[in-house]
């Protein structure tokens, strides 16, 4: 429903999903934090500003957008969120956090795979402004976020 | 969870669920254009520059932010969301829709009730940048967009 990907799009989200690496996605498997039967988690690969190594999540079959989207993915997604947004408090330290979902390039929408962006808040971070100057990271800058991420997910579960 | 409501606050959102109107909530009965037993929607009493007019998903129950959101509650909102942004399709003949939820004062929570924001999105409509120049509307001015709003529920679901 309001799909946007061209016929012959290569989803750059599914190939990091089926755990592939090569220059059809930016997503390396060091950057995923969290997978189960229904989602993925990753740390995104675009940081903003003051905002950086956020985690975003999927949903593993290939739906576009929340339009799209079936119960059992957007419930998973949302009680996932639930976990990662607590664990998010412990590894980046952040003073609150901001849930993003954008559906169609109006909204902004890149990535034709429906994504749910975490970013971790800061006081006085002035996120709105500078959301949209994000910039592209290396895989090794987004390694700490993920193995901080990763190990504050296990003591949440704890 | 990282609660920030005061001791004392006066949940404007309870009173609205409730179906109360007077001087400690904005929302009218008027602006609700959906509810179930675990999910109010109504029109947002503060409308965004070139997205009037955008709905607001909350649980009955009270719960300050997603940290503290039970299954049942979190589940059901965003199937919800999933109705509303197909029926804001309709409604506000949108070109995408936002979604935006906000847990801590750091990430501009103001009322201190788990809510979910949906923004209807129109090409160029520059929102990251006017998100933050909310206006209060009043409660005429929300009628509109609740009666197109019901209607369009009502179209999605039939």
């Amino acid at each position: 429903m309001y799909n946007h990907a061209p016929d012959d799009y290569i989803c750059p989200i599914c190939i990091a999903i089926e755990g592939i690496e090569d220059d059809r996605t930016m997503i390396r498997k060091s950057d995923i934090v969290y997978q189960d039967d229904l989602v993925t988690v990753f740390i995104g690969s675009f940081f903003v500003a003051d905002n950086p190594g956020h985690p975003i999540i999927v949903p593993n079959k290939h739906y576009e957008n929340l339009y799209d989207l079936p119960d059992p993915e957007a419930h998973q997604i949302i009680s996932v969120s639930r976990l990662i947004a607590q664990a998010l408090k412990i590894s980046h330290s952040c003073d609150g956090v901001t849930i993003r979902q954008n559906n169609e390039p109006a909204s902004s929408q890149h990535a034709f795979h429906y994504h749910m962006h975490l970013f971790p808040r800061y006081d006085g971070d002035d996120f709105d402004k500078k959301i949209s100057t994000s910039r592209k990271s290396t895989a090794e800058e987004r390694l700490p976020y993920a193995d901080k991420l990763r190990a504050a997910i296990k003591r949440v579960q704890s």
